[in-house]
């Protein structure tokens, strides 16, 4: 048996719009203790790594552990329809294989998800010695990655004992985020050796959509890692992450 | 001659927008008691039946019966140049054969519109036998109906003593909404028979567009009959009804 | 050495954003006083006419004078995202051949613009004998273009004694604008002789995108002489001036 109520559905439907950017299908499993999902995108660059205790849901009642596959773009045009004030319920039909997700206000609004058959894959589990890390404001970053869209696809990042640093070129020019230790946007910088690494633009928009402006996201870097960024959920509760494979600098 | 005049021009421009998109042309039919227009979409799916008196208009000069055949998109483009604050007026220019459609507010705009010949159609008059009614909360409707549009083409309508019942499925899922006798949506209810008919969603989506969320539809509705919409316009004063044949379920 | 500062980006990016839509490349000329530009659309139907004075700046260092070749389209880019509260600064980088444009806020971020090589073009000095001119409110004349576009895509301007007046015609319909002496929107009229042209609705749109809509805009027109468009930028020290060729009338 799965049912589950929440006060309101604003976690769930960030996590999913967010998640559904990067990812088409993905397997949640949820035990007593609360819900995971792991998976990487199609093209295997990205990693998203979610995870929502019981405590964070008003009413959680997972009997045993269970696994569902679900279509993301289908359950993000759903939870797209809920509203502010509406109270949120997710219940596992498991005669008809489905996930009922219903909204209640002013009337009561149920939608139902078929599930789908997935296989639980191999996920690559990185051991990453990352060298540098950053609590930067998430409206900052995704300026500079807007900033950055307009000249090319990919941003060199940088994790200096002096701050955090974006740059992009192109033929018709050059843009460049300069955010220095001191600096409002700039919450934490704990830096062991400089890093720095490249990174196609149109993921890290997609994932920095997780965020609100004034949200923080924490950021982890090593130089030609993958860059980790780490977003605030159910007030600490819970975790989303992701992780972006670097790109190789031609030079 | 034909002369109107409006204090502000919101009740033509809801009508005509919510008209427009439904049928392409009409006869209005003017007389000194007021206008009326009745006209079904292309495929005859669909019927218009609009009604606004005299008293709906601050001046009112028609002195003798007149048709005016138009093109309902090229009066909408005119209305949606309307300012909230325009003084509305329409007059006819018999020589040119045109509507002209003034609109007074910081400067005078004058527009005018080529009237069309049209022939007056046999439109057929449903003697319907309707077994439950309704009145319901537009935002209501025009929310389920957009939930159901993320499912499927059709969606079920049901009235009983219980309430007010929408249902869409699909092999992605189905859409669901429960308007319960009691809840705040649902002002009136009047069952005789229980009703239960499946309609065209984008045709209902067009038709709700006639009203704010906030205002009120009557619906009357009966076993596979046609569903009935009623849109309070001008006050009470005016009619404003859609008719929309049901679709044959397949089950 | 060019080097300027304004407290706000507001001026530049507005004239940036109204003569992109209208020409591609241009050459800017700055000198120790300001800056100046004229240049012609690609098919010669409309002029720009730019100046922005060194008091326009916070700071202006230019040593000796200098043309700076620029795509307006990817300028306009950048401007557009500058936020309301940066300072705004642009410096040329001579080595790279390249000028920089940096907005400091909560972070500072950099963009660079690779200049073009562009010749000096001649450009017609016209003089013109304009008749009649006029201060009107900008939301006024950007309503009437707005509505003579639904109807065609040529209007028919007039200055006379009696006012400002526009008027489209096409086989649909007519739009007329009309803005008498007295009107609060006609700030100014002053007409030796009365002054009609007919103009293309797209060009007189995109010069008008140069106001907002409460700016004044003064107009000057002779009858089958280009119009001149002035609008007032950088509190009356700088000039934004557009002539637009007129349309043989076919009667």
């Amino acid at each position: 048996m799965v049912k589950l109520r929440m006060e309101d559905s604003k976690i769930w439907k960030t996590c999913i719009s967010a998640m559904s950017n990067l990812i088409e299908e993905a397997l949640f499993k949820l035990t007593p203790d609360g819900i995971k999902m792991k998976a990487m995108d199609p093209s295997h660059v990205a990693l998203v790594d979610f995870e929502l205790p019981a405590a964070a849901f008003a009413d959680y009642e997972v009997k045993r552990a269970v696994s569902l596959g679900m279509n993301l773009a289908e359950m993000n045009k759903i939870m797209a329809r809920a509203k502010a004030e509406d109270e949120f319920f997710m219940e596992l039909d498991e005669e008809k294989n489905r996930l009922s997700l219903t909204f209640k206000g002013t009337s009561t609004r149920k939608f139902s998800l078929s599930l789908i058959d997935l296989s639980e894959s191999e996920l690559p589990e990185p051991k990453l010695q990352f060298t540098a890390s950053t609590d930067i404001v998430a409206g900052v970053v995704q300026d500079g990655l807007k900033d950055a869209e307009i000249v090319g696809d990919n941003v060199k990042c940088e994790l200096t004992d002096e701050g955090f640093f974006m740059l992009t070129e192109s033929d018709t020019g050059t843009t460049e985020l300069k955010l220095h230790k001191g600096d409002p946007g700039l919450l934490k910088l704990n830096v062991k050796q400089p890093a720095r690494a490249m990174f196609n633009i149109s993921y890290l928009i997609n994932m920095t959509k997780a965020a609100s402006s004034t949200d923080n996201i924490t950021i982890n870097m090593g130089t030609n890692l993958p860059i980790q960024l780490d977003f605030p959920i159910a007030e600490g509760k819970g975790k989303l992450r992701f992780l972006l494979a670097p790109r190789i600098e031609a030079e």
